[in-house]
């Protein structure tokens, strides 16, 4: 096979499957795929075929935690030359609404983003992308780094919607991969500090060495925060989360509530005049995930603990159902 | 008597009794009350006992929408001289916590608020009170305007809260006294336009006249906006209106919920990004308040329905149990 | 002639030469220009051939203050159709750069805007345009207030620079057609004072008519404000300002001072902490500007004093040396 | 003598005098003063008996820069107790004002503020002092690193004032000890770099030993920047400062510009958009400056150059015009 992907064809179904390249337009590339991380979305749509409103409907390449090698350039690109290693931005808005005029590229109604029905993600050999979605690497950063700026990616914009500002106490509940790169985007943006809660040991144990505050959900301590990140999706970790704020408090949500509806003790939370604000992926966020990796000030090495080829792609997506102390698998297409 | 109080002994109990004033301190002031608005928490207080975790647990007079003359000044007093007429913000900070050091002195843990238990409110003939509550009326204001100020200032603080731009497409649910404020303030603020959902048809008249979009909460449009101001407290009505918010949309939930848990679709919302801010009263709104009424650009007068005498303040508190088409009370304690 | 345009030849020489209309591409439309609002910039060029870095070396077609009907849209337009009356933003920003992906497309590098060297502008009979440079004009709107969208987008956007918040005195220094369009905008804001100075009787007394507080350049009285805009660029206009707002003051500086570089008592402001923020031309404002002057809130018809057909472009460009009772003039290419 | 204190009694008269110690009021301590940081101010009153509108004009205690421990509570304190190692804020607000109230303490126009004519400083051994200036020192801060806490808070309130985001390149213009700690602030607050720029060759290389981009004000690159912090008060820094920002950049004046006034080249940064923020002193600092210290994110002590015991206050107060290689000399008034 000339371009091998590993295509979900059904539920639970991976087939690896060969995909012919398109000729890159004048400002496409060319990109050899390196590393993709495997997301929870990735696992959702593999195990239920849906997340809310997104039905898969037919074949799918999933992945959008990505980093590769520019292969060949359009006639006009400028931004990248063949050789450069880059990390992939996954979402390409069309620049031409009133969200996108505003600067909000990310809630853009005819975004295209990986592994979204129905577009393709990048569990590929090789891909072809607009210039624009690429930013190079810095020698300093691997590429399973480059393709976890994509979920610090989604740390940082949590920390700009909650409106971090240095010396705030944060509470970040869920130490899955989201919940640590938001803690460590915490760090970064000068929080005084930095406590997460969950319920697994192991990750609490991770928590605790990547030097954040580890708290037993099931024993909260009576601190109270200025800023809570939402990170587990779990039953009543809002509300909980909301319920240990300081007036003025700010949240942000950031994991995918289970339930179609959350109860909220909204009269109770009233004297604090609490400020809650949605995250959806991210805006403009590569530029500084990277500098923060190359820097040192955040260190994504501690969450990668699994690596697979991507024939064995299938079991990199039930990995966290396999594996309790397994926080990120790493596809490597070129494997 | 002296001077005579219209205090609440029970609940659905008020009594006419004296209350001897007390000599004001060297910046305390004794004001001649004129004007009391009847609000939805005094009649909580009034049939209930109670609102969320503040209980009436002995006598206490209510009333915090307040207008009167200033009779007499203590020794250091500046602001207001005998003969000023006045509105008076009813709540007073401790001026020394985190809060008030932030600018948030509406959230001090320790504000001593009219009408909130155990503090006394202002259904009275004359009240003893601190220059830096008072704000002198220009000569274009009544006093019956004067006491809508407070409503007013909620109305502003919500869209401040929301932050309200101009050129916003602004939602407010419920056409009682603060949703027709909040709507008169939105426009105001500079919203292009202003809609009102109601359940009654009087209160949507009222808004309809008062040159607002009135929609019955029954037939919605279709219509998208920037932001809503939720100030009904129905069963399901944030919900709803957090559905018709754009992406990037902002909500402030201004009315009290009925419900100690309102379940909200988070998850169906996450998409669009909203950010949703919680309203508790307001800060430092009396300035523009007056500025606004003085020139024109707010007009409360359609809301001020009826008017009673001291001596009548329990029909003042029960009259939207009694009256479908009322939306505000006064009490003139001189009468 | 087919399609007439007044052409600058070269400083202070106006011909009407015959401008071929190319074909509209799918997403342009031809639009029949009804009025076109002479601006200080258009003069500027006219008698010296140069603003800044922008100099005229060719042949250059003035006037981007404009609006008109559509005539023809192509294959894909959707947002405009044939007979519709609009305004036109005169602005085309690269959608692409780093400015605009951050929702700051006024800044974008490759901004191609009407009547700057090497871009023609709109005095002309007809025009070919990019419909996302279109916004409909509802039935309230006439041409003449169609081009005055534009100058009252720079008022708007200075009022959004300056951060003004409903409540703020404002201090408006010069009472030219920027000057009065940033003063009735700032109403509109919420303003609850907007003083305009000048030393042109005759513009003072036009702001006065128009509900504003005109002072006398010359008679400055004592009060501080909250807000600044300069929309004078006179000598001295700027630190005056400054020295009159009160601590966390706040400045927008829209006017184009003459001189290459301005003395300002840095020093002497330092205790009150101001902020000081440029204006250049203005983002995302037509909305806002159909809707403040379809509602009423904004009345532009008095800065209005004089109209020219094409061939007079000359005498309009030249009409506030001529003519010291003038504000604005607008010029009809269909005359 | 029972309390030793350096007094200026006159331009370069310091004398060390008695002060006996006033009995604490309530809500006072005595805090034992153990480290004085010297400020280029101290040094400009010490030296020319004033700067700008204010004026020495009798004997003055120098001295803001404060650490100690607390030695004796009045009879309220509850914020700290004796033994307590504290830092002190040098500023009081009348707590009651419109710029208190809402939440701009450090712009009150009553603020008794240390060595500040006509309000003495803290070069004296101990010193009575209201709670609520009194900040507690974690172990992990010595007594000059609690000094240093007050210039540290200057660079904070740059940061904050110039809107400074995590991953903004910053270029700081002046290596003195407010340009470095204005840089360590940067950094911590997420600064994608930091570029100090200075003429001395010393501070050059300390800036760099600090991990900090160094550049010759002679030999500027050609990078430009998000943020610019004036720390210099040199002539023509702010211009060419301004002249190296991006579009849509801000600036925050912290150095005290020398001259009374300062040219500006206006128009020519207008079609930049930039903001320019002036910077005076700091608010609510402590808490943030106590955090990055203690958790090692800013290290304040390279710029520690000299000490002096109280006797010898005079040779601190004019080290840098003795020494060149100096920064920061701390007065121990134990010593």
């Amino acid at each position: 096979m000339d371009n091998r992907a590993a295509v979900m064809t059904g539920i639970e179904e991976i087939e690896i499957q060969d995909r012919p390249l398109a000729e890159p337009g004048p400002r496409e590339t060319v990109v050899r795929i390196e590393s993709v991380g495997v997301c929870g979305s990735d696992t959702a749509y593999y195990l239920y075929g849906r997340i809310g409103g997104w039905v898969v409907d037919g074949p799918i390449i999933l992945g959008h935690e990505v980093a590769g090698q520019v292969e060949v350039v359009g006639s006009e690109v400028t931004r990248v030359q063949p050789g450069d290693r880059v990390a992939i931005e996954p979402g390409t808005p069309d620049r031409d609404c009133d969200q996108c005029r505003a600067g909000n590229y990310h809630l853009c109604p005819d975004l295209k983003f990986f592994a979204t029905p129905p577009y393709d993600g990048a569990l590929v050999e090789c891909l072809v992308i607009d210039e624009r979605n690429l930013f190079v690497l810095p020698d300093e950063l691997s590429y399973d780094q480059g393709a976890l700026l994509e979920p610090l990616s989604v740390g940082i914009w949590a920390c700009r919607r909650a409106g971090l500002q240095p010396g705030d106490d944060v509470l970040i509940t869920g130490a899955g991969p989201v919940g640590l790169v938001a803690a460590a985007a915490a760090r970064a943006f000068g929080a005084a500090s930095v406590t997460i809660t969950d319920i697994s040991d192991f990750r609490l144990e991770l928590a605790r060495s990547m030097g954040f505050i580890a708290e037993s959900g099931a024993h909260p301590s009576e601190q109270t925060f200025d800023v809570l990140l939402e990170c587990s999706g779990a039953r009543g970790a809002l509300a909980d989360g909301l319920r240990r704020l300081r007036p003025a408090g700010r949240a942000a949500m950031v994991g995918n509530p289970k339930d179609a509806e959350v109860p909220l003790p909204l009269a109770e939370l009233m004297p604090k005049e609490l400020t809650l604000s949605w995250v959806h992926r991210y805006n403009n966020t590569w530029p500084l995930a990277i500098a923060l990796v190359a820097s040192g000030r955040v260190d994504v090495d501690p969450l990668i603990t699994h690596h697979f080829p991507l024939e064995q792609t299938a079991d990199a997506l039930t990995l966290g159902r396999r594996v309790t102390d397994s926080v990120k698998a790493i596809v490597h297409p070129q494997q």
